[in-house]
């Protein structure tokens, strides 16, 4: 049972209680796979798929291929050969198509077979191989996986103001998206997770208080602390943060305090994806120094153990919390607590109180949504986030 | 079918087949998981853990959180804040407190919670974090896990007699307690386990003949060799055992024939500690040559392949089980016939025999308590095992 | 549903589709795990035994003990010792006999108990190490697992002319045996799997029409390319290729077209060695050349990384498959592409074509064996393949 604290009093305490529906599964058929697959999903950084390449993917707890074509058009595929089930990665790509490594079979970025070199003719034509809509939007990549005519694209505005467009490298992380989507409905961790090398001290002095109100797009939380100060976090649905953050601790605070949209894609119901665009707010001189500090970053990230040993060595006790250091300390701190909660932290044990209001009003959305979908019925058509709807840093 | 050589005569040898009641789960809930929880259990030796440090453990398939107070107080707690599920683990010692890594919230080592910085006032008194008794004796952490009042401390008395009282370092071996404990009754396995390296060839001149008695604190087991002498080992209920036994390959011959006390401490029902405290019989000058030898073995140790490389490699056919040498030599030799039976040895398909009289009479109580617990009869009250009954080296 | 092309029109292609039996799998009990075990099994190369060796093996989900006397004589022994399932492995070879690490039990090689140290007399005359018929034949060990009289021996001729017998090494390959044998019917794959290297460019010029006949000792295939030249491949059943191939990619040409015989043996469903012995056309001085480069070829083995961890970084898509060179190219793409297809293959989503010929008729063959064995009817008795039978290259 979860016990909820009276004073979370605008919320219906109930429906936060472990709901009787799987509200983290994101498996094709489950009622939370359907409604996840109402929206763009974000794959991976554009810049980490050249030309002519092509690497497997798995999303929702479903495998695929991701190329791009010679003309740059980036596309996902299914993962195997529909002849004997090859993976589709090993071949080659030839402008837009992609040919099969195993005898040949080559598809047009329809899925249309197109050759076949062994065979006669006309058994090309009643062969295709799956394809999903797939587009690109401020450094990223994102497919469509739902059934019928895709959502409107881009699934989000581009961040109001000048800056720096940079994706941050994507990592996968051993558990379910839904937690690492909850964390970002929860303000006051940042005080005690991230308290060790202090990237997040501004925001740790004094604690907010947590309220949320759902939105045709997803829902707007605020922090609001005792000066009177209210943050701005938007949620985009299903599983998308856009906030204003510190600057990583590699950083040195160069760069300032980064607008991030932040997607958390389920890769299975065990693991997910964290991909991050940042908007740096620096122009002009500033944006050079940035750039180079940026440069030095990833110099930095090279030489630092990875971020999932560091993880592993936290978890185990090999490493102490408090002592960690690493250019991606606020990565490791998250990625150390929130998959330390298990692959699929158990909701039925929890103890939820008034700063947990942000996911208790979120996971009463979801499983309103999906006892919806479950049943058949109608349920809530989402909209664009618009984009002037903004994040407040509110400190 | 087990098949029993006809000269174990003095056994019910119907009760050594594989009994019907599964004798080798720990598992909470289970007949063994009740049994053993009646016991306090070694989890780590007492200089592994620092005033201030919290680590995760994991005994009888549940996992926990072991931390020392400022104050050098150990102390069992969950493995899990009650919050929302965070290892307990990454967060705070603060005096004889701990406070929880994602939100803060701190509990005394009763278990009670007594800060949660961003909840109001009244909800932490609700909130309590599950402890366990925890006791330290001989350099090493005990917890008592069963329900109602632990079972008097220490569990067994200190060996007699002037000596070193040296832990060894805590080995986690990759199969089931039981059968490790079964090895520590089957008193010829030493001729031959430990023939490569001879660290037990005066054990292994002539093979003695195995009798045993059940005592009110174990069991008492006796090696007759054929001059007449008798060897005594202790088994001390539910998995311990007291024996004087040759020094480590190691340790050249320095320091003598130790008394050890060998917990086989389950980790869940396919792995388990191995956490001994040897007490060397060497006073005054033979103790300064001891100490500079066994810091001397430590070196070797950090240079030395890790024990389970060995075994692995052992297992797979790599290493050829007469050549390998090791420090911990007898250690890996014992770990790669042990582990080698299998995660959960099959005792169905065993042929046992008169060697194997010790073996015997222990499955034979444990099935006859584990019985009287699964139907929910009185059983067994073990007491604290006598100083007065001491390991006779016997040769 | 397996669609098949209809230009297979010899074929009947209702039994090609997915049959209702299981196929693939090997384990004891099975109807593939009985058709299995009415043939010899090649289990290693003999020159990986050392005579008073012994190491654990896997064959078709059971595990068993390979040893060599000191008279030479190989045999597979039960895994585990009958009185508590040591590893028998870990013991030692004495003459013909193996003696168990654990209590020293002693069997000779016909599986009879000849001694018990700590035992009284008569007991040994009761236990028995099983023991499983073992033989050696053109530089590899077979054995037999099957009920009743072993098949003749030895289960295939020695390939016809002068030449240097080689046998290749023994990879572990993580995926089911059947997809591997059904590769080897499939020679339309060398034009594409191997084309990165250019090692199969001879095959690769104009693709060959396959067709394919059933024979008393397994299958004969044809590749009739456009020039009229036909390739003979011979399919030995169950799992045996005989075949003239190119040689090996880091032999840089030396040593001409070998015959290989290419034995696909399960370790159990998941998992299969592939054993090779070559026999390259060489004598005389070209011998010497042939045995220099061989022995280059080795060093080049030796420094490149393991073939497995080149598969995984194609898997994961670290390497591009295009770019990967290795001693053991054509080795590496086969793993990549054939394991890639799943640990077991799912045969219900394939596309057959009039390529997939051999593929297709030797599953109607397996499928109707397996189903008579299934039921309980009289099945087809292999022969020994004759010698005057011999792969043709073809091109």
């Amino acid at each position: 049972m979860t016990l909820v604290e009276p004073g979370t009093d605008v919320l219906d305490t109930q429906s936060a209680r472990a709901p009787e529906i799987d509200i983290a599964s994101t498996r094709p058929g489950t009622p939370g796979g359907v409604f996840m697959r109402q929206f763009w999903m974000a794959l991976d950084n554009s810049a980490n798929l050249a030309a002519g390449r092509a690497k497997p993917i798995r999303i929702m707890s479903e495998n695929y291929t991701l190329y791009r074509g010679r003309s740059g058009k980036a596309q996902v595929v299914a993962q195997r050969c529909p002849h004997r089930g090859a993976m589709m990665h090993l071949g080659w790509v030839e402008d837009d198509d992609i040919r099969c490594v195993y005898h040949g079979w080559k598809f047009d970025c329809s899925g249309q077979c197109i050759e076949q070199p062994a065979e006669g003719t006309g058994f090309s034509r009643k062969v295709r191989l799956p394809v999903f809509p797939t587009r690109e939007h401020q450094g990223l990549i994102f497919a469509y996986f739902g059934e019928g005519k895709p959502a409107p694209f881009p699934p989000y505005p581009e961040p109001a103001g000048e800056g720096i467009i940079d994706p941050w490298p994507a990592y996968q992380v051993p558990c379910n998206y839904l937690q690492c989507f909850e964390n970002t409905m929860d303000e006051v961790h940042v005080a005690f997770v991230h308290a060790p090398g202090g990237s997040h001290a501004r925001l740790a002095k004094d604690l907010p208080v947590i309220t949320a109100e759902e939105k045709d797009w997803g829902m707007l939380r605020f922090g609001t602390r005792a000066n009177g100060k209210v943050r701005h976090t938007l949620h985009y649905a299903p599983n998308i943060v856009r906030v204003i953050v510190p600057p990583l601790y590699g950083m040195d605070g160069v760069g300032g305090w980064p607008v991030i949209t932040f997607s958390l894609t389920p890769v299975d119901d065990d693991n997910c994806l964290w991909i991050v665009t940042s908007k740096a707010p620096v122009t002009g001189k500033d944006a050079d120094i940035f750039l180079e500090k940026r440069a030095e970053m990833e110099r930095k990230r090279a030489a630092a153990p990875p971020v999932m040993q560091v993880v592993e060595d936290l978890w185990s006790g090999k490493l102490h919390y408090a002592d960690v250091r690493h250019p991606d300390l606020a990565v490791v701190q998250d990625i150390a607590v929130q998959a330390g909660q298990g692959r699929v932290e158990d909701r039925t044990r929890e103890y939820l109180g008034r700063s947990d209001a942000g996911i208790i009003l979120w996971r009463r959305i979801l499983a309103r949504e999906l006892r919806l979908i479950a049943e058949g019925k109608p349920h809530k058509r989402w909209t664009t986030p618009p984009a002037d709807v903004v994040p407040i840093i509110g400190i």
